[in-house]
C-alpha cells in the first residue's frame, strides 16, 4: 500500500511531515511518496537518515491566504494539487495533507471527484467517546445541508464507524435541540423521517434524536449534523477543554502544596489529556471522496502525521468506500441524476 | 421590588424553590411572592421558619410531558400559569420560574407579550469566560432564524452585557465556522452586513464572525448565534464538562498516592468547578420579554434558585426592558409591522 503525504502542508511542514512519514514508513509497513519542493524534502530525509523514500517535485505551496474554493485550480504545480493529481492517477491508495481544510475538500472534489451519487463530501473526525468514539459528521465541509445529504452523512458515517472504529453496530443519532420525535425545524424533521426508514429497513441503526450532550455521553457511535452546528460544536468543545486546561492549570500552580500534589499526579493526568489531544488521534478523513484522502490537524507534529497515515491505511484496508458504492441506491432520494462535480 | 417564583417548578420543587426563596428575601431584601399549591409551599415555609410570605395559590403543576406550545393555555391554574398573570398584572417586578423552558417561552410570549417590536424572545444563559462572562444568544428559543431575529439578539444581548453584566463596551461576536467576513451560509452573511451596519454607527461593538472556540476563549462578551446552534453548543460544553469531570475523577482515584495528591488540590479544585457549575452562576434571561423573566436550571436546588433570583433583581434594576424600547427602531428592519403575539 502507498500512501501520498503533501510535505508542504499545515503550520511544520515540511520537518515535521517528512519526520511523521519516515515513522508510518517504518511502524506500518507502508510506501510513501513525499510531494513537496524537492530539495527542502531531501533535506529533511537526510536528517531522518531515510534517503531511499519517492520524492515527487512540486514548486509551489497553497497557503492559508489562498481562497480554498480555487486554490488546486491556480496553483497546479502545489504540493498538495500535485498529490491529489498522483492519487486520481492510480500513483497510490490514499492521499494526506495537513494544509487548508477547504482547499483539500475542493481540490479533492474536483480531482479525484466524489463517489457516483454522493452530493456532498463531509469532514467527519472521531471524538473521544464511549468506547469506540464517535463521528461527528458533518463538521463544516458543508455549511448549508440538504435532509438528503445528511441521509447520506448517516450511511457513509456508519460504514465508517464499523469498518474503521471497530462498532460492531453503530449507532446513528441525530444531533438535535431535544431527543422528542417532534424536535427541530423543517430540516430536522425532514431528515429524521428519512433515518427512521433506513434504522426501519434494517440498513443503519438509527437512535434517534440526540442532543450536543449526548455527543460526548458515549450514547452513539456517529452523530449526524449539518457542517455549520457540527463545526461549532466541534470548535467550541476544543475551547472548552483548553479553558478547563488553563483552568486546571491554575489550580496545579497555586501553591507549593498544589504543585506537588499535581506532580504527583503527572503521569495519570497526561494520559488523561492524550486522549483528548487532536495530536494523538488522528484526522480528520473526507468521505464521500471517490478514493481516500485524510486531513491532519494544521498544527500537526510528526505524531499528529504518522496518525492520520495510519488513519489513512485502516480508510484503505476497510474498503469503506466499497461499501459506499454498492450501496449508494439506498442513499439517494427522489432522481435528481448524478452529483458529479 | 417583588418577585413573583413559580414555586412547584423544577425537579426539587417545592422544597429547594422555597429555600431559594427565604435565602433571597433575607440576603437580597427582596419581597417575595411564591406560587404554588398553598398547603404544601405553606409546609416549606414552616420548616424554613418563615411563614410571612406571600404566597397565591395554584392548583395544577406543569411538568415536563405537557406540550410546551400549550401547557399554559391548557393549565389555567398551574403555578407557572398564575405567576405569569400576576407579573402581566403588576403584582410584581420579575417574575422566577425553574419549570420547563418551552412552556416558560410561549406562556411568557402569551401572557406578558414580547416588548412591541421585538420578533422574538430569546434564551440567554451567561457562560463563564473572560472577566464578565459570555453570554450566548439564542440557546434555542428559535430554532430557525432570519437574520433580523439575529439583530435583535444583538441589540439586547449588548444592552444585558453593559447593564446586568458590567462590560463597559460588549465586545459583539457573529458565531460562524470562521472569522473571515465571507464565512458561513446565506443567513450568515445576511446578519453580518446587518450587525456591522449597527457597529459603524457606534450602536454596538460589533468585532465580527467568532468561532465556536472564541465563545469560550473571552473574545467576546455576546456570542450572537441561531437557537439551533447555541442550544446544540450550549449542551456540547456542557457535555465536555462532564465527560473531563468524569476523566479527571477516574485519575483522582486511580491510586493512594492519586487519592492523597487530590486531598491536597480539593479547595482550590471546588472552587474551579464551582466556576462552571449552573447551580452558582444563576438562570436564564428570557430577553425580548416586556417584563423580567428568568429561567432558572430544572435541576436547580435552593443556591440555583437563589441566584436566579438575585439575577432577576440585577434584571430590573438594569432597567435593560426601557433601553430596548427606547432603541426599537434601530432593531427593526423593512416595515413588516408589529410582531405582538
Amino acid at each position: 500500500m502507498r500512501i501520498i503525504i503533501d510535505a508542504m502542508g499545515g503550520d511544520n511542514a515540511p520537518g515535521e511531515i517528512v519526520k511523521g512519514a519516515v515513522r508510518a514508513r517504518r511502524e506500518l509497513g507502508v510506501d510513501i511518496t513525499l510531494v513537496g519542493r524537492e530539495a527542502e524534502v531531501r533535506q529533511c530525509l537526510a536528517a531522518e537518515n531515510c534517503e531511499d523514500i519517492e520524492v515527487v517535485n512540486a514548486t509551489e505551496v497553497i497557503t492559508m491566504e489562498d481562497d480554498p474554493s480555487t486554490a488546486t485550480r491556480r496553483k497546479k504545480d502545489a504540493s498538495m494539487t500535485v498529490a491529489l493529481n498522483l492519487l486520481r492517477d492510480g500513483k497510490g491508495d490514499a492521499m494526506v495533507s495537513a494544509g487548508s481544510t477547504g482547499a483539500l475538500l475542493t481540490g479533492a472534489t474536483l480531482i479525484v471527484k466524489r463517489i457516483r451519487g454522493i452530493r456532498r463530501a463531509a469532514l467527519a473526525p472521531v471524538l473521544p467517546a464511549g468506547e469506540h468514539g464517535v463521528l461527528l459528521i458533518d463538521c463544516g465541509a458543508n455549511v448549508e445541508c440538504s435532509s438528503e445529504y445528511l441521509l447520506q452523512f448517516a450511511y457513509m458515517g456508519s460504514f465508517y464507524a464499523k469498518t474503521v472504529m471497530g462498532a460492531e453496530n453503530p449507532r446513528v443519532g441525530l444531533v438535535n435541540v431535544g431527543t422528542e420525535d417532534t424536535k427541530g425545524g423543517a430540516m430536522q424533521h425532514e431528515t429524521f423521517a428519512l433515518l427512521k426508514k433506513a434504522g426501519e429497513e434494517g440498513r443503519i441503526n438509527f437512535v434517534g434524536n440526540i442532543e450536543g450532550s449526548d455527543v460526548f455521553g458515549g450514547k452513539v457511535e456517529v452523530a449526524v449534523c449539518d457542517g455549520f452546528t457540527g463545526n461549532v460544536l466541534l470548535k467550541g468543545c476544543e475551547g472548552v477543554i483548553k479553558f478547563m486546561m488553563h483552568a486546571l492549570k491554575d489550580v496545579f500552580y497555586k501553591s507549593t502544596k498544589n504543585k506537588l500534589a499535581a506532580l504527583a499526579l503527572k503521569k495519570d493526568f497526561t494520559l488523561m489529556k492524550d486522549t483528548l489531544d487532536v495530536n494523538k488521534v488522528g484526522g480528520t478523513a473526507l468521505l464521500g471522496i471517490s478514493k481516500p484522502v485524510c486531513k491532519a490537524h494544521g498544527s500537526s507534529n510528526a505524531e499528529s502525521l504518522f496518525a492520520t497515515v495510519r488513519q489513512a491505511k485502516h480508510v484503505v484496508d476497510s474498503n469503506i468506500i466499497g461499501q459506499i458504492k454498492e450501496n449508494i441506491d439506498y442513499m439517494r432520494i427522489g432522481s435528481s441524476g448524478d452529483a458529479e462535480a
